[in-house]
């Protein structure tokens, strides 16, 4: 396979990003040299086939810097330094406190692209590395007012190198946004499963599903998303201000719901979130889609759901998506398949006609 | 089949849960009589099955009141009357209250046994109703002091009955557990999207799964919700309030990062939301499993994901999870298999020799 990049690229940090990028331009042919402020995690990335070890000559045409965000203005103005011939760019998850350390840094900013591609794990470190990572997912580049052109092509071949989607956004626009539709849902999730802590343990077996997903990216790192948190701290305290005045009327509502205009304010919280909630894009970046659902009940052991699949296939129909949800009382499972309206009714009549337990 | 239901089934209420139930007990040769303040819900409803319509001479052995919170134990109170030789129980999702006003109506509470099936979808209405809808879920059954053994074992019938597992819990211990795991993220999700609503386009595109999970329950109805919450305003103003604490506490700390404890009480409320992640119960009602995950990548095409999991049936893998993503820049898709680790290195081997491209 021939890829995008032209040169020899510079990957510095070995954690979960570093170690990804560096196996999707290494899968390609490129020559990726990667290293780490720790010799063991550079070992390990080397040694997953992430790259080779960096030589004194090494000429980089692109370093992608990723480290942590606290570091990362500092690492970055170095690699420009080290490197005057390359572009570089960072992958942090915050934009704007970056660029000015690099401005206060005098930095070259000619050569300086921010980047952040919306893609991660709960589980960091090179051990969960994929070359994958990116497949699908859109990067974000924040150019800077002295970027040149080059460059930031650069930084857009390299995302498309590793399969992501490039979306242009300055580094303020970038950090609102971020903190809107990541940093808060964050917070949220934490604070939420916070309350299940000193819960009784008879309480907390009765959750289900939805407090599962309310809360399921609580299980992130501590340590990087306080140094996220604390980077883009302007945008963040912003929206939980909003998000604790709207807390306080539900309070003060629940407190007394008697008073006149209480249930309003419950019914018109909920409307809102209503609303939200479907501001959120679909798969494919577009308006979300409602696919229809049919539901198949079949025996939980193996082999059953590849039989099912294997006739959906026959049938001619792509799945969208596809839940299995498992009986703690019984030896059957339940598969939902998603798919697209117009296609459910044959669907759903070429299933029943085959045998299959439709619910 | 034989139904572990002996006599007749009323339903009052031909919403989701109510023709839920009717289904799943008529396709069991139940006799059902199904019935709704809304003559065309009733007529609905019957169309589809869950039952046939009431008749004067009707001596039911067992009522299922499935209406709406506010009117629960109104409707409660008329059932033990109409029929003094029946059980009758409710499905609403809060119970003290509801008792509180059968006791303040002198309502016969020997015969009377609440109860909170822990099952349920965004969309209502007798349109979703599902003869699978209690399968493998908790149906929680809630005594009160008064109430007879024979009733008690009457409504537990039912549950199994209709595929669910039940477990004991007294009104006010119910009403404190669902506050914390089912109305407290209700609340969170609906407000969290609610900071959606004015947000830029552009911001909103950058969304992700992240939030897609965290706020996916705020599409529920907001009607519904209205009376849940107000009818459970005690234990949830207590979570509320807590959360709200949490919360100043930590736009105290992003306020002035620099402060001493600031970064601190950061890392103190992302620990606690780990810590309390990890407290959900797994599959089977189990502690929660880490299952191991492959991730192989196919043509985005019919028949491809069958013949994958043909190959793992072949192999004699069950498969716990299974999760499918799309790339929106290339044809191909990407699918996450969740095996018990102890299986996965001989799945991977397999799979790889037999040509899937694991990532």
């Amino acid at each position: 396979m021939t890829s995008r990049i032209a040169g020899s690229v510079r990957v510095v940090g070995a954690g979960l990003l570093g170690t990804s990028i560096g196996l999707a331009l290494t899968k390609q042919g490129v020559d990726v040299a990667i290293t780490d402020a720790s010799p063991a995690s550079s070992a390990l990335a080397i040694d997953y086939g992430a790259g080779r070890a960096p030589h004194p000559q090494d000429e980089p045409t692109i370093v992608v810097v990723c480290v942590p965000p606290d570091i990362t203005a500092q690492i970055v103005s170095a690699e420009l330094a080290a490197f005057p011939k390359a572009v570089v760019t960072d992958v942090a998850s915050v934009k704007s406190s970056i660029l000015e350390s690099l401005i206060s840094a005098n930095a070259d900013l000619t050569r300086y692209v921010g980047s952040h591609p919306m893609a991660g794990r709960e589980r960091g470190g090179a051990i969960s590395g994929r070359a994958d990572l990116f497949i699908g997912r859109t990067w974000v580049i924040s150019p800077n007012p002295d970027s040149t052109d080059a460059a930031v092509v650069a930084v857009e071949n390299l995302a498309h190198a590793v399969g992501a989607a490039t979306a242009t956004v300055p580094a303020v626009e970038h950090d609102r946004a971020v903190a809107l539709v990541s940093h808060l849902p964050q917070i949220v999730a934490s604070l939420t499963a916070g309350q299940l802590v000193d819960a009784d343990a008879a309480d907390v077996l009765l959750a289900g599903q939805g407090i599962r997903d309310t809360i399921r990216i609580a299980a992130s790192d501590p340590a990087l998303w306080v140094q996220i948190l604390s980077a883009n701290a302007g945008d963040v305290v912003q929206l939980l201000k909003s998000l604790s005045r709207d807390l306080d009327s539900v309070i003060a509502a629940l407190e007394n719901v008697q008073a006149p205009g209480a249930l309003a304010t419950l019914s018109k919280a909920l409307d809102r979130g209503n609303q939200g909630a479907s501001r959120l894009p679909g798969k494919h970046g577009a308006q979300a889609t409602d696919y229809s659902t049919l539901t198949v009940m079949i025996d939980d052991k193996p082999g059953e759901l590849a039989r099912l699949l294997t006739e959906v296939g026959e049938v001619g129909v792509n799945l969208e998506e596809i839940k299995l949800e498992h009986s703690p009382s019984s030896a059957i499972g339940l598969v939902e398949l998603f798919v697209v309206p117009s296609i459910e009714p044959h669907l759903s009549a070429e299933l029943s006609k085959r045998g299959w337990r439709l619910v």
